[in-house]
């Protein structure tokens, strides 16, 4: 049994307080215990956590949340926060993991100040509240945790930028731990590295060159130190950055020597820091980057771009072999899409991965940088459609996003083979921005597999038949199969089309489709509040012919499972033939 | 008549280089009247313009353009840029304005490397033409020019810390007149300061931070200055910043006299500087800044934030009247909506205005930082719909981009009289994030004004009829009454339905509709893709009922008068009636 004895005391950031200084190691390596019980057996952040539980500690032993309040920028470091505030029993009970998220969640706790999931808010979101604090008169102290990797984030910036002139109390904390997800990218780490060389006294400081006042805590481990600083830091009136300096990963080897692996991982084995299962199934994030790979040896012209993530997007091996066609923009989105039109417009291929929801980062630079300008560069949304994901993790949105942009061509391939095709196409053509969605696994097998080759607008058959025409929108074209199958034991023979493209639509198909059909029903992996369903719906409603679409709801879910939303969203042959055929 | 014997002579960068450094003085006089003929008669930037003469006269006479890539952030400083390359004849000759456009167009020169309206973008974009430069192995060099006032911006930050990391050319000229389009605000203001002070020489230089060498000039309105320093930097091996002081409005006295004013304008008196023509009608902006200044008095939590744009908002008189409790955030939407999240979780209430396209820059933390924290903050979007407007000055796609967001309720008034009344409603609750749209002139008197109260989700019948039903929303209630009259002249007593929120259906009242109606029709003033008319003709596909989206196409479409565009989108009762009754 694992020694919480210090930790059982623990219930509130009031009982912390009792504690005599020195017990506080003890207090951490049993936080640690807790937190490595929890991601040990079901996953999680790991390094960001174990790196700021001094932080944590001390953050929680100085200031009086929730009077005070702490805002943890992404929020996937707010495990030591969560064990301090009464949610312990999430990490040392088994089963109470599900009481609590990887994220602060109001919900939770009134120590949780907002649902944070995204890099780089963090600052922004406590200025609004310092400048409510001020407004009202009143006078706790404004904190906001960031990590180095965080900075490189537009927002980040635009939130210290104006922060620097509150002229009141609010306090950030730089959480350096010399890491983004990966390796930072940024000529801002170059700074982060001389003031850390220079225990913070290096020329060019870049937060007092914001406007900071400015303090660097050389172990940012050790609880004693923090505590010490941030006491004489509590209630400033002035705008103050603390430049902590941790160790990701700290306390436990494995996670301190693999620090890009720990830092968010699957159930792994303690003792040896190895992942307990490896998922055999093929995904779409190995078929796409060895696919690059080959492209990227075939010709050099081929720039792979991505925004800090390389590890979810499985280009790891890809950054080995071809350093020179591979760029990591650090966290920043924008900059990601801008650049690659430059690249595009000079005749390079640029090949900008995203995983999931952060392409939304950058609507306005796909939007002006990128379509305006119509450079041909390619965009892969990885790991889209409906999950049981946290809430601020949600990949359902791209569809409405980028299918409504002029110029921009949305591809959603059904298949592997198709997902090969439609990159060949995009990266052969040169007269458009293409945007290309895939599902995080490879969907199973097709018995009508798409055989057309890509042309510019043209949706395919995959099976002809009568009155009911089914459009199944990518990874859902498999749904289509079934519920065509279903239909057929009915006596319905339909027809089943392959859009292909979710930001066009190929009138000459449908107008041939509404000869022969009076139902009409759209299939699509994601949102369908302004997505690809309702054009369909749109083109058919002025013919008066009846049209269904099915899809995931305009709702925010969080850690609903998928089997749950599948159920919600009528997403089974059976309940769409119920709905259709009432 | 005008001197413009030197201006004559040039016909292309080639011409300029002839020159002897002795005649620049004459020739920048003379461009400075070119440029002021062309303003002070159809309007446009004028301080930008004015204060970079020099500056572009100085890069065409070092560099060798278009071999070497010269990228105007924002781009709306380019005149001088477009005299020099061969287009004066759009300045000088009243007869030949149109023959260019405010903003940096590749179709019209092979000097303009990219289409370029939002601020912030440049460094990115110029990044993504330098690492395609180097891939390719080629020498030219990379040019952006960049105003204070876009350093705010996230994307701009972004850009400048992966250029950082070039290793190669790659030159960022920091165009300093100490202005964005209002006061500059952020921290980074107070550092630029310091920097001209000290004539380059202060301690904590941001640029220096990011990891760029670094040289100063005083005298950015001195051609042969900058030619001496710009011969040096050529070439360069290493990403440089070059921070130019210059004078925004510099050699027109009433330009620099008041500078905010002479940002942008409509044609003014050259002598006096008197605007020529005042618009009399009442405009939305003024609208709501008046409302505003009452509640604000009233209401010790009302916040005003504005990004920036402070004249294009109508919010000086505001900005003088209750400071503290407004905030310009600077050109940074992403910051302005984070922190509107923030303090409306604190319990005020804070009212962000955008104007037109430029809400678009923040869809991540509209999602993300308010939507789902359910922040009751209140945005408003001001300047929308179709208009004869640049390409990236496009106001036609907030519906799209905010209606389909959940948690967020979107409104579009339809009246002055509604847009108080959701205004009202908008503060007064509590549950929601709201975006109001307004378009930018009030509109005409209506026959059938909305009467009933504002209640969440809930559409408005304005007239009830019989078998066509037209939903007009917000502006385009109006072009309903219109077409319902010219119904009612073939005998068709039509409903007209006032949807009111575009991010909702109100489906009893649908249901109603469809019981006895056959024919739908919608009207937005926007992009149908995506948008609201599409969510309606879902419904009704559903039912069979047919149904007609009429709004903008998805298009991207450059100074196309709104007459025209009217025009291909079938707005006129006539054509609306020829297309449903077809």
């Amino acid at each position: 049994m694992t020694d919480y004895s210090i930790l059982e005391t623990i219930n509130a950031p009031a009982d912390l307080k009792k504690l005599e200084l020195s017990k506080l190691p003890l207090l951490c390596q049993e936080m640690r215990q807790a937190i490595l019980n929890r991601v040990s057996k079901i996953g999680g952040h790991v390094g960001p956590n174990l790196g700021v539980v001094e932080l944590a500690v001390a953050l929680h032993y100085v200031f009086e949340s929730p009077k005070d309040k702490i805002i943890w920028d992404v929020s996937h470091q707010s495990y030591p926060h969560k064990i301090l505030t009464g949610r312990k029993a999430a990490f040392i009970d088994d089963s109470r993991f599900g009481e609590c998220s990887g994220f602060t969640a109001p919900e939770e706790s009134e120590h949780d100040i907002f649902t944070i999931g995204h890099t780089s808010t963090s600052v922004s979101l406590a200025y609004g509240l310092a400048k409510a604090r001020d407004t009202l008169g009143n006078k706790e102290n404004i904190i906001a945790i960031i990590g180095d990797g965080s900075l490189s984030g537009g927002e980040a910036f635009e939130g210290l930028d104006n922060a620097a002139e509150l002229g009141t109390n609010f306090i950030v904390i730089i959480n350096d731990n010399e890491m983004s997800i990966a390796k930072n990218h940024g000529g801002i780490y170059g700074n982060l590295a001389k003031l850390r060389a220079s225990k913070g006294n290096a020329s060019d400081n870049y937060f007092k060159a914001i406007g900071f006042d400015y303090q660097y805590v050389e172990n940012g481990n050790n609880a004693a130190e923090l505590i010490k600083v941030l006491q004489q830091a509590k209630d400033t009136q002035k705008p103050l950055v603390i430049h902590v300096h941790t160790l990701k990963g700290c306390g436990y080897k494995p996670a301190t020597e693999d620090k890009e692996h720990f830092h968010w991982t699957t159930p792994f084995d303690l003792k040896t820091g190895k992942n307990l299962e490896t998922s055999s199934s093929e995904n779409y994030g190995t078929i796409i980057a060895d696919y690059l790979d080959k492209k990227a040896a075939a010709d050099k012209r081929i720039m792979v771009i991505n925004a800090g993530t390389p590890g979810a997007l499985c280009l790891q091996e890809y950054r080995e072999k071809h350093p020179s066609q591979y760029i990591d923009a650090g966290i920043a989105e924008e900059h990601a899409v801008a650049s690659a039109s430059g690249m595009a417009h000079y005749g390079i291929k640029p090949v900008a991965l995203f995983f999931g929801g952060f392409i939304q980062r950058a609507y306005d630079q796909v939007s002006q940088d990128l379509c305006i300008n119509k450079s041909p560069a390619v965009m892969i949304i990885e790991g889209t459609g409906i999950s049981g994901g946290d809430v601020t993790h949600l990949s359902i949105f791209d569809i409405p996003l980028l299918s409504n942009i002029p110029n921009l061509v949305c591809l959603a391939p059904s298949t592997k083979e198709e997902t090969l095709k439609m990159l060949d196409w995009a990266l052969e053509q040169t007269d458009f921005p293409v945007a290309i969605r895939t599902p995080w696994e490879a969907p199973s097998h097709l018995t009508h597999a798409p055989k057309a080759e890509i042309k510019l607008g043209k949706f395919e058959i995959t099976k002809q038949g009568e009155k009911v025409a089914i459009f199944g929108l990518g990874s859902f074209l498999e749904l289509a199969e079934r519920t065509a199958a279903a239909l057929e034991q009915q006596g319905i023979n339909a027809t089943i089309i392959n859009p292909r493209f979710s930001s066009l639509l190929d009138k000459e198909l449908l107008e041939e489709i509404s000869q022969k059909h009076d139902t009409i029903i759209t299939l699509e992996d994601g949102c369908t509040s302004g997505g690809f369903g309702e054009k369909i719906a749109r083109f058919f409603a002025e013919k008066g012919i009846k049209t269904y679409c099915f899809g995931a709801n305009k709702e925010f879910t969080n850690r609903v499972s998928a089997t749950e939303l599948y159920r919600r969203y009528k997403l089974s042959p059976a309940e769409i033939i119920k709905t259709v055929l009432k």
